[in-house]
Formats: structure tokens, C-alpha cells, sequence
């Protein structure tokens, strides 16, 4: 199953150096999940041949402008474009508030409808499920209320041996691949053992931004298979990134290695740094299984 | 006296095929003149290399937006710059209310003053002078509110003519340009005529985006040098058009033809046109001296 991400927007604050602020994009099973949705993402998606009306759920962290100011253009295209079919929104309270203003002052009936879930940035919850993923937020500590999000994948079912169950009824194999051994009419037992493999295990994606180091969320994302955390200025700033309420690149290697995560994405870049090698290398030196989440990259995860 | 736009955005509704939604920066004796502000406007800046910094006034000439959706990224990246001086802005009443929300929500106390003229969309009036320019608003015909802008240059004094001057005292200079003759000590008598050439003819920019086909407005165009006017659709889709409240290719040239300008720039294209030609080639049939206003050309007015 197809669980990997596209960043769209590696920049924190303002777009500088063709970086563009943050959004990313979660494609589970070829379904499309937008998290954040800073100025120009929509000419992102476009860029890297990414259908936006393919996004079917938006996840907005918090509501600093570099990480949803690109929401009412893309929901605005949507309509323009003919979309009919729902989009869940995810996101602080006021986001609704926000957008509705616009769409009142610009005489914009949407054609579709928007299905708004606010969100509290209190203590942790799960905000979605479906057949693929469950979804929970991360309580961040930043200057206004932020959440990050965790993509949980739900365990799947094991996966038949084709060679082996080509002669067999397909009436069996939905208990087969749920690890049910199937008794047949004339006696014989079929073993699901025999009959399929195991499912891949199901893998996790954590998103942390923006967030001043703090241990309160580390027990939510503690051994995520992939953890994309903020990592806007290098650890010499490091008063100026506890009084912006932002993170190192050296804490965010900390916080990899701290929760035991397998991989680890760093983005949201200070716009003073107009090359971002020494942020890496700073974090690897902490964490080596570190990759700079900038424009145009997808991460198997 | 440099009087010159740069276009940064053309495309109409949604961005696509690399074309922004509407933007232009005027540049007026060196002073930037932001009109419009589509999504990625401050992008745009960049990437044209001209330096959001300098720009002091700004025109928003309706709600939709696709005309102004990129307005508060931009201010919000200019406060996180270090801006201290004023911006001007002027626009629809509602404007100020989307901004502030929006600056409430982020915890964002702007460094720099905001000083905000309403724009009432009843009757063409006066919103702006200086020591360069009037600026009159046109009342045009969408679906919404909407107003254009009309630029109008002073009239600029005589030009000295160096080679004769250099010997006469500087205190008789500011007489001489405003075509005033001077009588020395000796009773000599400086004619104006003699020691100056005329003034440059003070030059007109009218930008017009959106509106219907409509007469109404051709009174405050008459007569300007540069017309910009949108140009939605071809004129096969009239009815598109009427239906829209947009202007049609062919419409636009006749708006020129009709008010006796001198050029011609046509923008605000549809997304449904991926190349441009047949537009201009259609507007070209009415009024020849036509151009496409597309990114990053930079029109002398």
C-alpha cells in the first residue's frame, strides 16, 4: 500500500529562495492528505503534477499565516474548478471563522461542501479513521495553539500466496487473509499459515511543527517509523529559537533519537540560511538517518 | 521620469499554466505602486527581482481572490522583515476586517502602521495624491463591488537646458521651469522659452479588471495612454462573458478604440487558454496596438 509524502514547502515564515512555506502532502493508499497549506501551494501541487482534487482531508497546524494562508486559494480553485464532492477540514477553531469571511465578502457559495472538524490543542485525540489510517494530534508548545498529527496506519491483513491459493474458492480467502484456517467440506483443513504471509507491519508518520523542544509530546511520537520535525534555526541560535518557540536542528535530532523513530525529515528553514547543508549535517550529527524535506521530495515512509 | 508597470500576475480565477492570478507593480519616479495581489504576489516580487520592501501603496480592486488572496502573506512576511514605515491600502471596506482577523488569530501586532482607505465603488473619485501623480478610481461592472484605477501624472515643469543655464545663477532655475521670464539686476530680460524645453505631456495608466463590456465607465478612460483591460474570453463565449460579468478579447480592443488610447494591454485570461496568441490576435483585430500583459513584462507607459 502506497504510504509516502511530497513536501511542497520547506520555509518558515516567508517564501525566500524558491522555498515555499510549509505544506506537504500524504498520498495512504491513493488517497491525498494535505498537511498545512502555506501561500502558493496550490501552484505546488501543480508543479509537481499533483492533482489538488484529488485532496479529500486538510490538516492545519496552527494559524500562523506560513502554514494556511494558501487554504482559501486552493478551496477557492476547488469550486471554480467544479468540485462537488466534500472536503474535511482539520484545524483550530477560528480557521472556519476565517474562511467564511472571505467567501461572504467575494459572494462565493462553494459548490461543494466543506465538513469542518475543530480542533482542540489541549491534549492529544484522534480526530480520524478510516479503513486505512488513524489520525491523532500532538499538542506542540508554540506562541498560539499548534497541533502536529500522526498517521497511523491500521494493520493490515496477510496477503495470499497466489501460487498456492489459484485453486482454491475465493469464498475462503477473506478468512484466510485474516489468519483463520478454513476447514473444506470433505474435512481437509486449508492453514492460513500455509496459504499467505504476514501483512506488512503498519507504519506511522508524526508531523511536529512549530514547536519550542518539549518532552510532553515525545510519548505520542515515540517509535514513529518517520518524524518530520521543524528545525528552523541551528542550534547557535538557540535563544532565539526558545524565544520564537521553535526547535534546532540539533534538538530536532534529539528528539529522533530520544523516541527511537527510524527516519527523520527536517524542514520549516529560517529564511537566513540560504543553504540548508549545515542544518543537516547538524542534526546528523545527532541523528544519522536525517534527510532535508524540501520542494519536490517524496519520502517512502 | 520612469513610469513603467510590471506585470506579475495574468491568469483569471485560478492560477495555471505559470500564469499568477492579477498583480501588477507600478513604478512611478521610483516609487512602487502595488496594484492587485493575487495568491504568490510576493513571490512573483521575488522572482522578478523587484523588492516588496519599497512598495507603499497598494490597490485592491475587489474581493474575489484571485485579486487579493496573496495581500496578507505579504504584509505578514514585510512585518517579519522589519518594515517600521507605513503601507497604504486601499480597497473595499470589508478588506481591513479579513485582514485583521487574520492578524488577530496569528497573535501578529503588525511593526509597521497600516493606514487604510476605504474604497466606496458608487462614483469615480480622487483616493490618492502626491507630488508625482492623481489617482481616481474607475467604477466598473462585476458581480461584486469592484474598481478600477486610473494613474495620472502631473504636469511636470520645463527642463533646463544644461548648456545654456550653467552660467546663470541656480536662484533663477525654479522661475525659469515654470515657464516664468526672470529680469537680472542689469535689466536683462531671461526668457523661459529661451533656457528650457517643455515638459515631458504628463502620461495616464488605467487598469480595468473586472468588469462587463460597459459604457459607463468610458468617460473617466477618455483619452489615457495605457489602457490595461481585462480580456476573460474570446468572443465566441459572449454569452460566458455577459453571464460573468468579464469582457471579451474583442470587447477590450473596442474599450480602446473607442476611448481614443494609445496602447493597449490585455490580461485576466482564462484558464481554459493555454496559449494566449489568438487572444491578442483577436483584440489586435479592433485596435492593432495591443499587447499581451503577461509575467514579467514590464511596459513603459
Amino acid at each position: 500500500m502506497k504510504f509516502e509524502v511530497t513536501i511542497l514547502g520547506c520555509s518558515s515564515a516567508t517564501p525566500v529562495f524558491n522555498r515555499n512555506p510549509s505544506a506537504q502532502l500524504l498520498n495512504c493508499n491513493e488517497k491525498y492528505y494535505l498537511i498545512d497549506c502555506g501561500e502558493g501551494t496550490q501552484q505546488q501541487l501543480t508543479k509537481y503534477n499533483l492533482k489538488a482534487a484529488r485532496i479529500d482531508y486538510i490538516f492545519i497546524s496552527h494559524l500562523h499565516g506560513d502554514h494556511y494562508f494558501g487554504l482559501i486559494g486552493l478551496l477557492s480553485s476547488l469550486h471554480l474548478n467544479g468540485r462537488t464532492k466534500p472536503m474535511q477540514i482539520f484545524g483550530p477553531t477560528p480557521l472556519l471563522e476565517i474562511l467564511e469571511i472571505q467567501f461572504k465578502y467575494s459572494d462565493t457559495v462553494l459548490r461543494y461542501p466543506i465538513e469542518f472538524f475543530p480542533i482542540e490543542a489541549n491534549e492529544s485525540q484522534q480526530i480520524f479513521e478510516n479503513s486505512d489510517l488513524i489520525i491523532k494530534t500532538i499538542v506542540l508548545n508554540h506562541r498560539i495553539p499548534t497541533t502536529g498529527f500522526i498517521f497511523q496506519q491500521k494493520q493490515r491483513q496477510r496477503k495470499l500466496i497466489k501460487d498456492k491459493t489459484e485453486e482454491i474458492p475465493m469464498a475462503y480467502y477473506s478468512a484466510l487473509k485474516k489468519g483463520i484456517d478454513v476447514e473444506l467440506p470433505n474435512g481437509d483443513i486449508l492453514r492460513s499459515e500455509e496459504y499467505t504471509t504476514p501483512a506488512d507491519p503498519p507504519r506511522c508518520y508524526a508531523y511536529c511543527s512549530d514547536t519550542l523542544y518539549d518532552e510532553s509530546y515525545f510519548p505520542v511520537i515515540k517509535g514513529c517509523d518517520t518524524l518530520y520535525h521543524e528545525a528552523t534555526f541551528m542550534h547557535d541560535l538557540l535563544d532565539r529559537a526558545i524565544e520564537t518557540h521553535h526547535t534546532t536542528a540539533l534538538q530536532a535530532g534529539e528528539v529522533a533519537k530520544i523516541n527511537g523513530v527510524k527516519k527523520l525529515l527536517i524542514g520549516h528553514f529560517s529564511s537566513r540560511y540560504k543553504t540548508l547543508q549545515m542544518l543537516l549535517e547538524e542534526t546528523q550529527s545527532v541523528f544519522e538517518n536525517t534527510e532535508l524535506a524540501v520542494e519536490g521530495r517524496t519520502f517512502h515512509l
